[in-house]
Formats: structure tokens, C-alpha cells, sequence
């Protein structure tokens, strides 16, 4: 690319990803030239904030890209369908945050603090991989390389901020709907969320898995590159606001202690060491919040297997799920590749 | 015992699992003469329902057990340790709902539809499991006898009920202190508990294990009778007023397919099998409460291992976890051991 600065549309602008892009674009002084925020129709006209400027949001459609260096999707996996390919046609390269390009062999499913390399072998598509996995492979990957991965078993403990913006209102509203006597209204979740826990996220595949657990495991392998490893999930939605927990019980190839797995994990990019039980420091969603780092701590070893070792994991699904990785996929296209 | 009815003294009247033993003794319509409640001098003078008459709160001591037959511990395990004792001199059968004695060589471990048959071996002292666990292994129990089990990966979503009333109260207060815009104080829990997922229940062993989750190992080969099943635990308490959730991975010794667990766990004693993931049919917390039956559902092969199995389990802390267990135990005693 090799410009001074760039022009970035945001697909999805008003969404809860979208709000995040923003704030990260300029927290992290991206070199912006101009900054276009599209969305539905339901949503144009609105004006939101950037650095300080109001920009309004405008009605996305295949003419949206002209001039467009890079644009950030996040508005759902039948906008990109739709849309991605105009936005390449154009000359911009997507960074796409849902799933429909995930699985693509074509297009490189990239965490920066993992697989960087494989931005070169774009051809137009980046994809953003699912929240819960982007978490579980900054933590893994420095194990992964120091020990090999056998088998992972992972269960999550997901934020409703995965499902957007309006789930947030839902669990915000049911919450308040408990507190005052009044009905709970179910209309984001398939039941109630306040006070509860739903292990059903996404939608359901054949064989019983969700189609949220079927993405941890596939994309995990696509990202470390490795078909081998065994991956089994399950995803469970909780009333929390932001960040997503995961407890994980991995199988190394070869041996790593609990004291092994902190060394490795204390150097680790991306990777916040939180991890003395005798001060109850520990990973928490409501610290990890607003953060870039995975959090991990729990750092256990597991003698119920051979080299076994249990992590608990938290990271913002908004900024390094979703909205930070996308960002950090983009600093570096135009670092590395112009 | 071969009375018509008994002498019953519950030991932590005044507390979620004390109000919870009322209730059901009741409900059940076990032939209670006298209810004595006890409770520490906070408490006494209070007076309670049962079975529309008001009941006094007396201050518990050595002597507090004459004519008392059947006594129900529920005041955390010093002072199980300081008067069950006294209890059983006074010719009384314990049923102890603390951790104190589970683990004495001497002392049963029951779970009615598990392991009835202990209750015979009692000396005076018969422990009820911790909640996690017993919902844990009426879901297992069936398999275990049908295939054998080698392995346990489970992760648990557990309800603040589990720590009593005033952790109730608590997620009460700060979920309010939220929407308020106030501060939240911590008092029961090391962390905010509203909106927040704490990975520390009871207190840290020096291995990094939490006594909750050695809880669950250890007792569950109790239970089970079989000190060679490989367990792994990871404890987790989860926003929400009642009943525990747990994600369960298990490695049977031969191959049960989701179609045999789901035959075997729909004639299961104690267990409720809701697993029609195509109406959104799956166990949660908010329907279990109230319920007696353990909630099995999410049953799936999982062939990221041999013999692999998932399960999502959900029960009521305060009833089969704890209340129910324990009314079960009496009942059993009365009816087959007098």
C-alpha cells in the first residue's frame, strides 16, 4: 500500500463492533485519511464521532468502496456474502469479522500474535476469526510451539455483547424487568439470559454441536495450521456485558509444568499473566474489559492425563475478539505490504 | 428407627439450605413430630414456618439434641466438627450437609439414586455430598454402569446460592448498585460476582486446585467407589441466584453412542433428560430451580477422544444439592433401617 494514509470504511458502523472499530482506529492513531461509516438503512444519517469529528453514516451499497484502501466488515456473514467482493472489486482489501470467509481456503484466518505470515497470501480477503477462538489461540500458540498440542477441551463462559449491540439492551432490560417484578421479554436469546446460563450459541448443527463450538474447533486448526490437533468445545452464553471466559484443558505432546507454562506464557505477545491464586488474582471479564491483552491464569497441571495443564482465559470479545485483531491485521497490511 | 414419627432438629435453620430442609420436609410430608431449629445467637428467637405453625429459633449447644432422632447439619463444617458429636451421644442419626466428615473413611457418602446401600454402614454420621457433585454423579452414575468411565473433564457454571444467603444478597445488592451508577462492595465474594464469571470457589490448595474442585474429584470417586476414575475439575461461579450448571467431558471405557445416553439417562433415576436441541430444548438454571430432578441435556459424541461424551448438567443447589439430598438420606433411613 505504502501511502501516508488511508482510507478505511467501517461496514457495520453503528453495531457494537462497529462502535469499537472506532474507538481503536483512533486510539491507535491508524493513519486514517478518510474514515466512511456504513451501515443499513435503518441506521443512516446518524452521525457518530470520530477524533473528534462527527461523520455521518451512510446506506451501504456496491458503489460504497470507491477509493476505499481498506474496508472493516462486521455486519453479519450475509453483508459480506453480499458485499465484500464489490469492496475488492474496487481495490480496497477486506478485513472480514464474520464468518462466511472464515473456512475459505483462499483466504488466510489471521491473529497477528499468531499467524501474521499468512496476511502475504491474501488475495483481496482477510478474515477476523470468532471471538472465543482469537482468545484461545494467543494463549495456546506459545504452548503449542513450545510443547505441541495434542487435544484441547474447551468450555466458555460468553458475553452477550458477542451477540451485539441489542443483546446487551436484552440483558440490561431483563435484568431491570427481574428487579421491578415485571415479565422478562425474550427476543435476542432464545431464553432468558438474566440470571441464567444458555449453552446454545449460534445456531445448531446436525450432530448436536453448535455451530459457535464447530468454529472454535475448525478455525483453531486453520490458525495453527495443524488438522491433528483434537479439539472438542463447548459454548455457553452468560450474564455478563463484555469479555468472554473460557476454561481449557489441553494435552501437550510433551511435558510442560505449571511453572513452564508461566514462563512461556509471562513472554507471550498479546498475553496478560494474571495468575497468583495466594492474592485471588485471576483472569475476570469485568477487568479484562476495555483491555488488549488475553488474560490467562488458573495455570494448572491436570494429572488426570498425561501432560495435562488447565488455563482460564478472558479477553475483551469486542476489542481483541473482534475489533483489535481486525486493526492489528490492518497495521500491519500496511506495514509489510505495500 | 421403626417409629411412626420422628424427632427432627435442623442445625443452620436460618440459613438458604436451612429454609430449603423446612420446605421439604414438608413438602414431602416426612413424618416429622417435633422440628427443633437451631441456629447461632444471631439468629435465635426468630420464629419460622413449618407446616403453618410458627416455630422459635433456639440457640444450638451440646444439649440442644435430646429426643432428637434424625438431626440435619447445615451450619458450615466447624460447627458440624464442634456438635455433631453431641448429636449422635444424644442417639441421634446426623445427616451432615459440610464438607467436615465426607472424606472420613467411617462416614458414608451418599447420593440416594448412586449409592443407597452405604447408608448401612453409618456409625452415627452420614455426609451429603457438595451440591456440585451430586448432581455431577446422578447424571454419571447410569453411564458409569452401563460403559465404565475413565475420565472427567468438567468445567461448572455455579449459582451464589451455593454460598449461602447473604451471597443472594449480595448479587442482588450489586446488581443494583449498577444500575444505579453506586459502588459495589465485595463482602462474600473475593470479586464482583454481577455481570462476572469469579474462577475461585471455597479456597486454593497449594497445587493451584481450588477446595471445590478437589471436592469434586475426591468425592465423586467416593461416591462412585472407584479411586481409579481419572477426574479434573474447574469450579466457576456464574451469575445467577440458583442451580448449578456443569459442562461435563467424559471418556467412557466402552463405546456409548448419544443415542444409548440419552435411552439410558431417560430411565435414569433422579435425572430429567431435556435434549431436543431442535426446539431449543436444553437444562438452565432459571427451570431448574424448584425442581427435585437432576437436568441432563446437550448430549453429544464427542471424537476428539475414544468413548468421548458431553453432557450439560443442571440442578438445584439448594434441593438436590443439598436440601433434597439430605430429606433423601432421612428418608431411607426410616423406611429401611429401623
Amino acid at each position: 500500500m505504502g501511502k501516508e494514509t488511508y482510507n478505511v470504511a467501517v461496514v457495520g458502523a453503528t453495531g457494537a463492533v462497529g462502535e469499537e472499530l472506532r474507538k481503536i482506529l483512533a486510539e491507535r492513531q491508524f493513519p486514517v485519511d478518510t474514515l466512511r461509516l456504513l451501515a443499513s438503512e435503518r441506521s443512516a444519517g446518524q452521525r457518530l464521532d470520530f477524533r473528534g469529528r462527527q461523520i455521518p453514516v451512510e446506506v451501504l451499497d456496491e458503489d460504497s468502496f470507491g477509493d476505499i484502501d481498506i474496508a472493516l466488515f462486521s455486519a453479519g456473514g450475509s453483508v459480506s456474502a453480499r458485499y465484500a467482493q464489490a469492496a475488492v472489486d474496487a481495490g480496497a482489501v477486506v478485513i472480514d469479522n464474520t464468518s462466511h470467509f472464515r473456512m475459505d481456503e483462499d483466504v488466510p484466518l489471521v491473529v497477528p500474535e499468531v499467524n501474521a505470515d499468512r496476511i502475504a497470501e491474501h488475495r483481496g480477503i482477510i478474515a477476523n476469526p470468532n471471538c472465543s477462538t482469537i482468545q484461545m489461540v494467543v494463549a495456546l500458540k506459545p504452548l503449542y510451539d513450545a510443547a505441541g498440542i495434542s487435544r484441547i477441551v474447551v468450555s466458555t463462559y460468553q458475553s452477550v455483547s458477542g451477540a451485539g449491540r441489542r443483546a446487551m439492551e436484552e440483558l440490561g432490560r431483563q435484568t431491570a424487568a427481574l428487579f421491578n417484578d415485571r415479565d422478562v421479554e425474550c427476543e435476542q436469546f432464545p431464553h432468558q439470559i438474566a440470571f441464567n446460563c444458555i449453552p446454545h450459541i449460534d445456531k445448531f448443527l446436525p450432530d448436536g454441536y453448535t455451530k459457535e463450538e464447530w468454529k472454535m474447533i475448525q478455525e483453531t486448526r486453520k490458525i495453527l495450521d495443524d488438522p491433528e490437533i483434537r479439539i472438542t468445545a463447548t459454548a455457553v452464553r452468560v450474564p455478563v456485558f463484555c469479555s468472554h471466559s473460557e476454561s481449557i484443558n489441553v494435552e501437550t505432546r510433551n511435558k510442560l509444568t505449571a511453572a513452564d507454562v508461566r514462563a512461556i506464557l509471562r513472554e507471550a505477545p498479546g498475553v496478560l499473566l494474571q495468575d497468583d491464586f495466594q492474592k485471588s488474582e485471576y483472569p475476570l471479564a469485568t477487568e479484562a474489559t476495555g483491555m488488549d491483552a488475553t488474560c490467562v491464569g488458573r495455570i494448572r497441571e491436570d494429572d488426570s492425563v498425561e501432560n495435562g495443564i488447565h488455563l482460564w482465559v478472558v479477553a475483551d470479545n469486542l476489542r481483541k475478539g473482534a475489533a483489535l485483531n481486525a486493526v492489528q491485521i490492518a497495521e500491519i497490511l500496511i506495514r509489510d505490504y505495500h
